[in-house]
């Protein structure tokens, strides 16, 4: 108990999260969390740098989308530089020159959907490197002294991340053993600069959902990140297990929905209370050729873009939309060039601060519902 | 003669070469090319943006290494996006965004080193695309009519780039055909925003290289460039080559060598009369992440940099050096990161334009050789 308060002592000197503004009609809210390296304005998407980068972007470029904070992944960090790189660099904001915050995940995700040779107890879990083979064992206690080593701003419990379809038991068992995992977590985490999250797991049961919120709550982590959904179920058990546990959920801490970053996406899940989204998809998909406009998705590699020498996204500002046109993008993804995938990347990144920002906006002055139903009309429309 | 007389008073009107500065000891010069895009000082290094991009960067970027005109591949555009795409943007500076001059090849090299379906008659070249096999038919109107669609600044004509070795009988034959396609190209030529180079060919045999040399000056070419060296022949054979007909050029004309582009070569091709320079090398070993420094290459996956934080070259003044570790730089290349290729490009091709401006000022204030000597120690000192 001593211990706890003390820990709530150091934490509340750094860090803190209000709510600023809430839909009346919905549970949509605006809030602002703040930390040693920056304020947080939430709802947020946070750009994925899984390597200590986000991929084909400089640290000013993903400053410039609108970014506050970025997510990087301990797994991958971990297995390459290696944390000894990293700490020896000064932490990972020095080593990538990222001095916002960055959130870590706890590779738990990673572990479990990468791997095919993995062996699981409670003490922790045996996996393989996708990139040699070696074999490695990740503790509780290991995965939270890596993020210190890291020195992220806002770090992840180690966690058994379900996949989907499980059967109850399954879930029930590993529940269990992610909790107990939580409480080594806590236990092991010293940092009072590091924002330690609990994640509620429990695949698509009600029961198992409530019971983990509540455990989570009970251990007093300063957040809430919700695991384990948008891993194949349907968009309806989603939804519903966020209507399950979301008000359960103390006000005055955010929540945090891991792996979600679509637009339609991002106001279902505000709607139902989420501050926090990370997700690959606008990088990914930037990658391959795909812009997020206002009027849905359009792939550049079409070949009606082939004349078109208008912008992708004519009310987008961004430097791409600004500068160069739908035929030239075409031809650079044609013609295989990195400099395609490169101003993709920034546009799509862009429109995802941008829209979470006017998001921030319509809550704030009471029109959320209103931007959601205009958005997602026009979103809907055309495209491709 | 009254039409050759009426060309050149076009051609004066738009552009102009004059030699500013000499070395007492070598055939080194420095001078200045004006052309209606900007003023380009010699010697200079070109860029090369073979797709309408130089691979990896944004013109904002190019332009930020002190690049003062790129290279784009007319085989390349002709085949992708096509002449229709680029014309329809308004010619490629508009496409690709790029206002400073653009020096066009005329396919000659691609179509005869890509190629192994190719048949050769006096009247042009038929070969299949390395894209889709598609047959095309480049003549030499068509070639100078292409790129005067393109709209480039300096443009050259359709010419047979000899591999090494070759026959002294196929030298000659080919030279024939070479030297008929200059003069068709020379009177299909119209364009006055246009400077047409003549390209001497002829091997290593000096009796047709000065051949070729003296056939270009008579036709009355702005410009000279030196085709089908740096293909495979001997150091020494390059600068016998040079050294046969660089002295038989006249002073007010600048030159042009093809293909070169290594920090040793400027230095020795400078000394024996090149204004100008063009390459894929500091462009593409840059993003197998070698990086060209002052202290010789740094091939950025060497172990040693594992723990490396200093930075690639202390000696430049690069976003990269400004700002990234070794050890950084080595991750990005080890994880496979866009990034790396990027900043390598960027470094790499803020190297060689640097060292061409600091050649440049050497040359101006009479100490080119001390420089020269004073560099390559250090080039050749250490690196990897």
């Amino acid at each position: 108990m001593f211990r706890q308060l003390n820990y709530q002592i150091k934490y509340m000197s750094l860090f803190s999260f209000s709510v600023i503004a809430k839909s009346g009609k919905t549970l949509a809210r605006a809030g602002i969390l703040s930390t040693p390296r920056g304020i947080i304005e939430t709802p947020v998407f946070m750009p994925v740098g899984t390597q200590a980068t986000v991929k084909a972007m400089t640290p000013e470029e993903v400053d410039s989308t609108g970014a506050s904070i970025i997510l990087a992944n301990t797994y991958h960090l971990y297995l390459r530089p290696g944390v000894e790189v990293i700490a020896s660099s000064g932490g990972l904001h020095n080593f990538m020159r990222w001095e916002k915050p960055i959130l870590t995940d706890s590779g738990g995700f990673q572990v479990f959907s990468l791997n095919s040779l993995r062996k699981v107890t409670d003490d922790g879990v045996v996996f393989r490197s996708h990139i040699d083979g070696s074999e490695h064992f990740f503790t509780p206690e290991k995965v939270i002294k890596i993020q210190e080593s890291l020195g992220s701003d806002i770090i992840m419990p180690l966690d058994e991340c379900l996949p989907y379809p499980c059967e109850y038991e399954y879930a029930r068992n590993s529940l269990k053993r992610t909790h107990l995992w939580a409480k080594i977590s806590r236990e092991t985490h010293s940092s009072s600069s590091q924002m330690l999250f609990g994640i509620v797991q429990g695949g698509v049961y009600t029961d198992l959902r409530k019971e983990s919120a509540g455990f989570m709550i009970e251990s007093g982590f300063e957040g809430f990140s919700l695991g384990g959904l948008s891993v194949g179920e349907p968009k309806e058990d989603m939804h519903r297990v966020l209507e399950d546990i979301v008000p359960l959920l103390p006000q005055e801490k955010p929540r945090y929905l891991m792996g979600v970053g679509k637009p339609e996406d991002f106001f279902e899940c505000i709607t139902r209370g989420v501050d926090m989204f990370d997700c690959v998809l606008p990088t990914r998909i930037g990658r391959n050729g795909t812009l997020l406009t206002s009027r849905g998705k359009v792939v550049l590699k079409n070949s009606k873009y082939r004349l078109d020498f208008s912008p992708p996204d004519e009310e987008c500002g961004c430097y791409l939309c600004r500068n160069y046109t739908k035929a030239y993008m075409r031809h650079l993804f044609m013609a295989d060039e990195i400099l395609g995938p490169r101003l993709a990347t920034y546009h799509n990144l862009y429109f995802s601060c941008n829209l979470l920002a006017k998001i921030r906006e319509s809550i704030k002055e009471g029109r959320f519902e209103k931007f959601k139903e205009e958005f997602l009309e026009r979103y809907n429309s055309s495209g491709q």
